[in-house]
């Protein structure tokens, strides 16, 4: 970390403040110039909060140098971390593709809707239980009973099931899910993400939709400080002022993540888009840009969706864009296992 | 609502469509031109997504003519809502400014701010005992113990509290909390939103980093469709490119807010621009913009702030912008009461 | 186009407004509801500014159904257009990368980057001879000298060459350019376009930082509206609040631009990221999109370049990346010819 | 400047770089850490690019502590700089207020317009003779003939005009002009802004919609490097993710630049919000917060108005508004003259 202070700072100031740093066990240089003197902070910087050092009445600036998440560095943990769900991998070479409907509507749907997308090529199967919806007078999902439906789905086609948590109290209920997402309005619900620390099961984390690539890692890192280390991570978009798409994806986030970060790092072409047809070119520029899987909406009748339906592709679509997706995963030499 | 269907959409589809919104007590209109049909849906629109309805086959586009907020907006509620916390009033006239640390500290910290701010003219004290911290390994607030010093202060003082809220299973803390405020980064945090719709306490709700004012009114919306109708809605500052402030005050929304809505609206400058000396023009302006009151961060010692001390005053600071305050208030014609 | 009026506007008004839109040759269909009335106006409307309809006294919202562009729409023109640039295709299947350095900057860098990038398989070779730069104080490039080596490299090379236009004044010097370069900050400099507009050459035509994907379009619009019709965009990254790198590529651009228009489209990995390492990944991400063509940076000593050096591949380098990008064409279905 | 290098740099690729530093005479000061060897830049820095430095390859990061601006810079000009338009002072607590008409109709209108905020108390006219249109099919602007009525419109008035220059080939026609205005699409034409540099009249700059502050005043540098110190700067709204109002009036720009630089500072609130009835709100915010001057849009029938009429005042609601406008300046201690 780099301190810059305010001209004309008396030394006593100086070196009292380089004895406080001392004594956090930092080590401190010093750069004495004619305009500017600049304090160098070496040793571990994470416990230091940038905004708090900037109040001192004679800093003119502060520049955190390394990062501040640790769990989530690729640099104390060089290789790809591979998260297994049930059999199914996910990083370090292994792609998956997690699809199904936005919302769980009935019994019959999912059990229909994850025949399709298994028979397609799925390796997981997605379905909204909890849904966060903008309005109140919206459809808020089935919950308890969409969970149900879930695992009965999950029976009948053996395939992992991956649904949303919008609160903690509702832990006991996701029991048999085999990963717990995290929306992107709750990406910074910390309160949330520490019990997920404490869960023994895979999260994925969507990012928020203004939030920095570093602040998704630490949110990652606040569910691995807790004991948690299988992390998903998913760019869903982010907003822009362009209007064209729903959201703007930032696909530049994904190998930005992967250098960062050793966690696997998923891309959601339905909503970043909100656009049918432009789930099939997104999720190309996915698996082209190093992504370790997708995560796309499958409904039975997109037009009868109780929820973002636009962006639902049929199962007939959806195999489609499957034929695509593995002949590309295969051509950038990752395997669907 | 407006829906604009696509080119030579056979007429029993259409029809079809038409019956199906007849059946949900909406009249619809018809124009069909030479390249466009229109249908113009009249009623109440408000429990219809637009997604849902873009995503069927024959739709080209949709556009909502009527607000999907009713609680929340003017057209039903003309009349400015006037928030009452213990006697202090906010809205429709009534100005109010709400200051104290971020963070509680300690219980001489909290007492001697109080009084300080109480001296200076502050209506409300702020504090926070729970903290949203965007790192696990930052302090993350004093929790319960902060909540006793906050209420401890309140004693002394006479001021009234407000605090965050960031778990809805934490209420009973605030059952002697004056006013719970609902943080940026949970504005969307439904399931704690529906919680404090069934309390009896007025909330402060404040505008996400990403959140469009149609946002903040529909998540007022959830807090009044449960019955609490005491909202205070707070601008913060928005996320933009801009990087010379910490956040973009969106001084605009303050006029849009109070002309669709009838909530009170208040402005965060410590916040919105995360530096010290910006507190004093941007109050200014908010007073001057037609806000109906401040929250300012107030700190005895800011240097030694466990949290934000780069935007926080000091009491002499604070009481030196109240001056202002106070005339200002007054040449715009609200009253400090 | 479809215009709501306000609430109880008096029928002699909207019959005013009727009588004057028909009098412009549209025809329009009026909606009578209980709360609003809405109209529809049938035929060009690319004559009408929707701000100035906004304007009126009567009028609440409106909403344009049909693009504001004609040339640039895929409508209109079905097939995708070709631009030839001596014999290099772009667009239709035809895949170009364009290479060379920010700046030029000597005789003996340009001839020796044209070879080793005509080598490593790329079409066009680019170089900058007037360089837009934030500061006044930083190099404006070698300016009508730099034409000259640029010239010289093509007569070397063989390849074409692409260079930045900052004012049509200087359009003499051009006159042997192969394909002309508009730059984000010039993207709504009209005066410029115009002048495009009647040149008989390629123009590459560089989205702006902060402009939508229809305001592209619609500054193609002004160079065809002159009657040059061959126009390349290039979408290079548009500014967020993500500081991770220099921009956020707005990848989403190429298949929404390549559905409303027939022009080609190419990307600029180098000045999207701003960071060498990225030009790979977001390369492939650009040919498995659907882009038409690269814009890439090399510079034989990136250390020493006189102007966005971090973003510059070696020769070598770039060799490698178009190693991949040979293959990944083919693989997605193209030609580099 | 402070430049950290990559990890593990060999000592004699750090002293070469010193040296090279030196060269420039640059003094260079190093702190060796552990982890890091950081080197401070103590010295005129302005001549450096950070993107130039961080491609080289054993930099990690850079970071600049002193502005690169110098001619606009407070520190090196402390007073307020206060420009004089043919008597009217803007600038030093001298507030003025501009208006007129987005587009130059007709003399008539010019005439009228111009009378009726002159009475209302406006010290400058403006009016678009050249106007920048997003549509090639838009109204252009009457040219010529325009700058032709503003100058009748002068001489009946009395009031100094100002008008926007779209291409530097124009400006014999704007000999007569009192202020030359460079609208926000063009800030980053540098060729014009040198030209602009040349010319012995005051420049009213706009900032461009996603332009930093930073980036204003290198603009305002540009033509300040050129000789031309008198340059207002203008705040008009930056591009967000709120479509609410038509750009976000960052506020918080006019008391960043007052502490930055010495030139003066006015606020367009009918850009910024494109909604006629937030002109006086935005203008009172505008005043409170500092600015020095506002730019308001006024025509005698906004209804029919050929651009922006739905930002345009009527001269009766300009004059309400100037009523207000003129208690206010007052109150907050400036004049206008």
């Amino acid at each position: 970390m780099i301190i810059v202070l305010k001209k004309d700072t008396a030394p006593d100031k100086v070196n009292e403040m380089i004895r406080r740093f001392e004594e956090m066990d930092l080590q401190v240089q010093e750069i004495r110039g004619v305009h500017e003197t600049i304090l160098g902070l070496i040793g571990d910087t994470s416990r230091l909060d940038t905004d708090d050092i900037k109040s001192m009445n004679i800093v003119a600036e502060v520049k955190r140098i390394q990062e501040p998440y640790k769990n989530a560095n690729r640099k104390f943990h060089p290789d790809d971390t591979i998260v297994d769900v049930s059999g199914r991998k996910i990083g370090g070479g292994h792609f998956q593709v997690i699809a199904g409907p936005c919302s769980v509507e009935s019994r019959e749907q999912m059990t229909a809707v994850a025949a399709a997308v298994k028979a397609s090529g799925a390796g997981l199967m997605r379905g909204g239980a909890f849904k966060p919806r903008t309005s109140p007078y919206a459809f808020q999902g089935l919950r308890a009973e969409g969970i149900e439906y879930l695992l009965e789905a999950k029976k009948t086609s053996g395939l992992p099931i991956v649904t949303e948590i919008m609160n903690a109290a509702h832990l006991p209920l996701f029991e048999n899910v085999d990963v717990i997402q995290v929306g992107a309005r709750n990406m910074q619900n910390f309160e949330l993400l520490k019990e997920l620390g404490k869960v023994n099961k895979p999260i994925l984390l969507k990012r928020g939709l203004a939030n920095t690539i570093e602040e998704l890692l630490m949110s990652a890192e606040y569910i691995m400080a807790g004991g948690n280390k299988n992390v998903i991570l998913c760019e869903r978009g982010i907003r822009t002022f362009e209007t064209a798409t729903r959201n703007t994806l930032d696909i530049s986030a994904i190998p930005i993540i992967k250098k960062q970060s050793h966690l696997p790092v998923i891309v959601d072409p339905s909503h970043a888009s909100g656009i049918r047809w432009m789930v099939h070119p997104l999720s190309m520029a996915a698996i082209a840009v190093g992504a370790d899987g997708l995560i796309i909406e499958v409904h039975d009748h997109p037009e009868e969706a109780l929820c973002d339906g636009a962006q639902s592709l049929t199962p007939d679509q959806f195999d489609e864009v499957m034929q695509d997706v593995k002949r590309t995963v295969t051509f950038f030499g990752k395997q669907m296992d």
